[in-house]
């Protein structure tokens, strides 16, 4: 009964509850299954989730599942098995298949040729909306999804696309080569996931063929896919922000807290800085407990505000909105917002420290380490993910730990520094 | 000459483009361009910089550009005017677009109702494959983009979707209606935009029929506004996780600083009662200066291990992986990832602590306080995000703040409150 249930759910949705439920639980579910596991579920799986649910599956269960698959699909089943499991499910595919997915496993991990599909329906340029047509009628083994023909040359170069609508609006007699698109854009099979989930978006593209480096089209990427892809790069972007690795919901705690304890050395290691920083002024400290009661303020404001900063940065690097063209811009309204913001709290904490502690100078020492913090904070929260973008790294690696490090070393040597000079 | 280059870009990279230079330059350009502008370029701008453009355009431009678009396009463009600019607009419209437009604007901001076009092509249940490509043929007003037929009952009810590669599978005779997907969804047209893109990258729907509250079709959804959307609403989550509101590459330096000013002002307050808590332990700090050099390497390592668990939380909320009945498992599980973590840096921090400083006690306070903040960094970053959307708030609003207070002042009271125990 329970299965007679899930069969009504979209895979998608059973892939999720797979990986909601325990472990033991999920084994139950895949046995009591066997064979009538639908081969769709078992994509829509997360990686994590997908290898423990595949590890229980028998060999026999596995190839057929892989047989209705489409090629994009089985590459993401297969890409990470060893040599002897893979060689067993890739055994199960008919030949075009089989070497389509050996083809696409031979490009990049994240690239267009790992994303697209072999399915597709072309047209050589001098067919009309009769050949397409009947074609089409008599093909028995059409894609399961697809919204474009491609039109090829003889040297099977992707020269055009016509839209399903377009073939569907015009006579028999009508060239489908005076119906192309205007705008025709292929994808090179070595171009990152990245760049593709981007470029679907930005031109609005529901199918795209795929070209190897001589031109000649070896796949097709349709727009869920890209879809997918768009919303995997947004929370990768999110987590490195956070200092969060690739993990899932269906990991054990043993390796959530193993994943995430390297972000939390490099985090260790930058407060023992700042700690450095701060025993520079032990006798400073001693004389003014003031001090090390609003130390913290400023050195929470300038990560505050260096955060700000780096989320729009990184996002506008992901989303193509900074560019060479406004990068001096932003940079200096960066700078400038930074020291804006700096100055009004400046005085909103001079008048806190002057009103709690009754020293005019510490209103002063606030102030001025408080302009200059969300000043550096603005320049640091912008400069440093462009760096790493110019030196090839990613923008949002890491740099959060990197820009928090410079506002808590400025903020405390500009706060403690001045207070040493002004204050004893 | 320039005219001529811009001629040749995709109008969504002209958008950017304007997005991207000065105001003024911006202004001379479309001054320039003049009546040739390409109207889709005004539905490819942010809501900022597309304000900006509206005002510099003529009404007559206006209302030839209009005119060229699809109906979601031009809810696009004048949901945000006044009502005279918007009546003039309307005007422009034919009688049936411009019932369309009124409608959408009858329905609230994000929600389905707001990004449906009205152009999409249906036809009654018993059209057989040669009626709706006769249909299709005698048209001369297909919609641009459309990748399904719906089919509609007499009271105008969707009752279910061929997809165009279907229809052209098969022979004239065939009923439409035994070519249908067994996969059905139709969308309420008050749901939210943010549970439309959901839908979309779930099920990988490519196309979805919009009914009103009696199952009446009153529009459709395309996918490639769905995965803008997508885009837009993982935006915001990383937005609001770090306290940035909805600000844009062309706003001004004085625009954003305003914007960012009311989130550094929550942040302000918050660190003031950080600042309270440490006050409460002035007498230790003046006593143990080690202690003032330490403390923010206690907080700050909460802070970060509350930033993960939170980011983490958000985002499986956001994308329905965090449901009630996982929710148990992972609120056990970040507890003991963060308490597990704890530990680690607790033996870590304590060697660091006892060697620097040579007051073995020192270690022991400090080991203490890291397993207690961790484990309560943990919690607090799932239970926050998930009491907020129990709340119907947005899991992302403000919770980095909540969560971050709860970590400071839990990490200062235990590492100063211990110390004062253990240490005087
Ligand atoms: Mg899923
Ligand atoms: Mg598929
Ligand atoms: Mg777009
Ligand atoms: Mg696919
Ligand atoms: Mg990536
Ligand atoms: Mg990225
Ligand atoms: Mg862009
Ligand atoms: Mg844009
Ligand atoms: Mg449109
Ligand atoms: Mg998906
Ligand atoms: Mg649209
Ligand atoms: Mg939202
Ligand atoms: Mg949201």
């Amino acid at each position: 009964r329970l299965i007679e249930t899930l069969d009504h759910l979209h895979p998608a949705d059973i892939a999720d509850l797979l990986e909601q439920i325990d472990v033991s639980q999920r084994e139950r579910l895949i046995e009591l299954w066997g064979k009538d596991l639908n081969p769709e579920v078992l994509s829509e799986l997360e990686e994590g989730a997908r290898d423990l649910v595949l590890a229980t599956l028998t060999p026999d269960q596995l190839s057929s599942a892989v047989q209705e698959l489409e090629t994009d699909d089985v590459v993401y089943l297969v890409e990470d098995m060893d040599e002897p499991q893979q060689e067993i499910l890739l055994d199960a595919l008919d030949d075009a298949d089989r070497v389509a997915v050996e083809q696409s496993l031979t490009y990049d991990e994240y690239s267009a040729g790992r994303m697209m599909q072999r399915e597709m329906v072309t047209a050589p340029e001098h067919w009309t909306v009769g050949d397409i047509i009947d074609f089409m009628r008599a093909s028995d083994d059409l894609p399961e999804q697809f919204y474009d023909i491609i039109i090829v040359d003889p040297a099977l170069k992707p020269v055009g696309e016509v839209r399903l609508g377009k073939v569907m609006a015009h006579p028999r007699t009508v060239k489908l080569s005076t119906l192309m698109e205007d705008e025709f854009r292929t994808i090179p099979v070595n171009q990152s996931q990245e760049d593709v989930a981007y470029a679907f978006n930005q031109y609005h593209m529901i199918q795209a063929p795929v070209v190897d480096e001589h031109g000649r089209l070896v796949g097709t990427i349709t727009i869920d896919d890209a879809m997918d892809v768009l919303e995997d790069e947004a929370e990768e972007d999110m987590r490195l922000l956070a200092g969060v690795g690739d993990e899932e919901i269906s990991d054990s705690t043993w390796a959530i807290a193993k994943r995430r304890f390297p972000w939390l050395l490099v985090n260790l290691l930058t407060a023992v800085i700042a700690s450095i920083v701060i025993s520079l002024f032990a006798d400073t400290l001693e004389a003014v407990v003031a001090l090390a009661i609003l130390m913290p303020i400023v050195a929470s404001m300038g990560g505050n505000a260096a955060t700000q900063t780096l989320t729009v940065a990184v996002r506008a690097i992901a989303t193509r909105d900074l560019t060479a063209s406004n990068m001096m811009r932003v940079v200096r309204r960066e700078l400038v917002a930074g020291t804006l913001n700096g100055v009004a709290f400046a005085i909103i904490i001079a008048i806190i420290g002057m009103v709690w502690f009754g020293i005019p100078m510490l209103g002063v020492v606030l102030a001025i380490a408080m302009v200059g913090n969300l000043a550096v904070a603005g320049l640091a929260g912008i400069l440093i993910p462009i760096a790493l973008d110019k030196a090839g790294a990613d923008p949002a690696l890491a740099s959060g730990t990197f820009v928090t490090t410079v506002t808590d070393v400025v903020g405390f040597m500009l706060f403690l520094g001045l207070a040493s000079a002004l204050l004893l």
